[in-house]
Parts: C-alpha cells; sequence; structure tokens
C-alpha cells in the first residue's frame, strides 16, 4: 500500500478517535485482502452475521484504546 | 453517521462508565450495520445464544478498561 | 437497568476484585439479555461447554486487568 | 467461594507469576462451574483440542498481563 | 528462525508503526507453521473468509497497541 | 512443571523479546496439555488450520506486549 493513510493519531474529540479506530480495523482487513472487489462481495454475508457484527465491534474496541491513550483519553 | 454521539468519556459513577462501554460496543456494531431493521432482525438470534452474549461481555469489557482508565478509575 | 450496582472499583483484596470481575462479565450478560429466565435457560448448555467455559474466564480476565488497574494491584 | 484463594499479586519470580496466571484463569473457568466432576469430565475433551489449548494459553497472557504489571516486571 | 527481522519497535510515522504491527503478527504465524508453500495453500481460503480477515485485523490490533506505546504515539 | 524455564522478562533485543513471547504461549499450552505426545499428535492438524495460525499469533501478540513493556520497548 504506497498510499499514506496514517499521519497522527490524534483526533479532535472522542467520536473522531472511535472513527478513526474503525479506520483502524478496516485497513486491518485491507493489509490481508487488498481486492476491494472480494470485500465488497464478502459484505452481505458479514454485515448479516451477529457473530461477524460482535468481532467487527471488538477489533475497534482494541484500535479505541490505542487512539484513546494516544489522545490522553481527550481530557480537558 | 452524521450524528453526534460522543463527546467525552468522563461519567460520573463507574456504572456510568460501563453503561458508555455498551455504549460504545453498540456502536462498534452500527458502523458496521447501520440498518436498524437488520439488527433487529439478527436480535433474538443473538440474545439467546450463551456464545454471542459472552462474545457481547467480552467487548464491553474492552471497551470498559478503556473508559475506566480515562476516568482514572474513579479513584477519589 | 435503574439499579445501582457499580459505585467504586475499589476492592480489599485482590479475591474481592476478581469477585468484581466476575461481576462485571456477568453484568455485560444482563445488559444485552435482561431476561433472567433466558438466561437461566442458557445455563446448563453453557456451565457444560468447555469453549463456553474459557470464554467465560477470558472476559473474567479482561475485567480483573481494569479491576486490578484500579486498586493498583494491592501493592503495600 | 467460601475460601481464600488470593492474597497478593506479589510473586518472587516471573515463573511463579506465570503460575499465578495460570490459577486465575482456571479459578475464572470454576467461578461459572464449580461442580468439580463436572469439570473432570470435560477435561479429556479439552486437552486434546488444539482449539482449546490455544484459547486458555490466551486467558494465561492476558492474567499474566496483570501479575506482571503487578510485580512491575520483576525488573531489578 | 536464525535471521534478524526485528531491530526496533521505533518508527518514523504511525503508519509505519501499523505497518510493523502487521509484520509482527505474520511473523507469529509463521514461527508455528515456516513451511512458506503451506501458508501459500492456505491464502486463497484465508483472504476470502470474513471470519479469517477479521481475526487477522484483531491480531495486527493488539500489535498495533504495542507499537504505538513504544513509539509514544507519535505525538509531537 | 518442576523445571525453571523463566527467570526474567528482560530480553537484550525485540527480537528476543518475540521470542520469549512465543516460549510463553507455549508454555501456556503445556501447563494444560503436559502430554509431549499429545502436543505432537494435534501439531498437524493445527499447522494446516488458518484458524489456529491466527489464534496462535494473537497469543504471541498478547505476550509480547508485556514482554515489550517489560523492556520498556526497547527504547534507547
Amino acid at each position: 500500500m504506497a498510499d499514506t493513510w496514517l499521519t497522527s493519531l490524534i483526533t479532535e474529540t472522542p467520536q473522531q478517535g472511535f472513527e478513526l479506530a474503525i479506520t483502524l480495523s478496516r485497513r486491518g482487513v485491507k493489509y490481508t485482502q487488498p481486492d476491494a472487489e472480494v470485500l465488497h462481495k464478502l459484505r452481505p454475508e458479514y454485515a448479516n452475521s451477529h457473530e461477524a457484527l460482535t468481532a467487527a465491534s471488538q477489533v475497534v474496541a482494541i484500535n479505541f484504546q490505542t487512539v484513546a491513550a494516544a489522545n490522553n483519553y481527550w481530557r480537558k
């Protein structure tokens, strides 16, 4: 992957941090399967399985730990 | 998701922090499957499977780690 | 859930902390499936499956990390 | 469980810490299924499944993180 | 494995850190299965399974926590 | 297990730390199933399953977090 997609873990708000965690989770998938068409074909099966949705939410939670720590939890 | 749903990780009590962890876990699902009707249809299967319930509890536990750290564990 | 069940993460001993971690793990389940009868029906299947028991122990381990950190690991 | 089994997370050596992590992992199972006979019956199936053994090792790894942090990683 | 493949966890950018996390995740596989041909044969099945891709992304997320902490989250 | 196999978490290089994480992961298995012959018999099935290899890599990643923290991430 030659493109630059991650230059900082710092975000303004926790919600933006959560959305960055989602990006990280998706990128983790893309590095293993870069073919967008394959990913597109897997989607319906994926998005209709509660196991898959919970597993996805778990990866987001792990990445959110990283982003939240990076931002000192957006404490004021 | 255009709405603002997460402006702070700080809560008054550990229980509110735990409930925020539940919100984070559900949002992690919603970002992957935003269609509320699909989520509603998955629910009976989901809520009657012990594997699913344990998996859900695990995601909550991971998010609670983040929220608890953000709040310095509500130490007095 | 209107009742107050979590007012502090601080416990006197590590064992009480471990037991709090178990409470947190069960509450993570209850927030998804609040119907005690359903949970009761799932129990026999659950408590006789080694996969389920290991998965439960994993959630407890994650919650125990949080409780132990909150208590500075009960260092004297 | 009325007995006292965990009075400290501090151990003299990392190996004792690892063994404490194993105890914590087993206790996490026992709190859900206290019947020793049931656990004994599950054992052969359990100890001959690579999925189960890896899952067990993962719970130990999570508990070892806690014990190692409690001991400041046994740094001299 | 006699070759030297990991001399530092420090990277210049978060993206390089994420890519190091991917390397760590792959090396974790290779230590268990060093035969490149076997890994190559497993790939098609692997890269077309959403469960496998999410599981891979989870391992990357865990390794990224380590790399990000090592780099103090690339805070300026 | 009477033998001494873990006297320190400190390693000279991150790669040695990663290899220690692999040792910890294997020991986590051995404490549950000490019979080397059984482990040997499980190996072919194990080393040819992508699910098993990813699961193994995940345990290594968790143990590597511990070892890396113990070594202050080998920062110079």
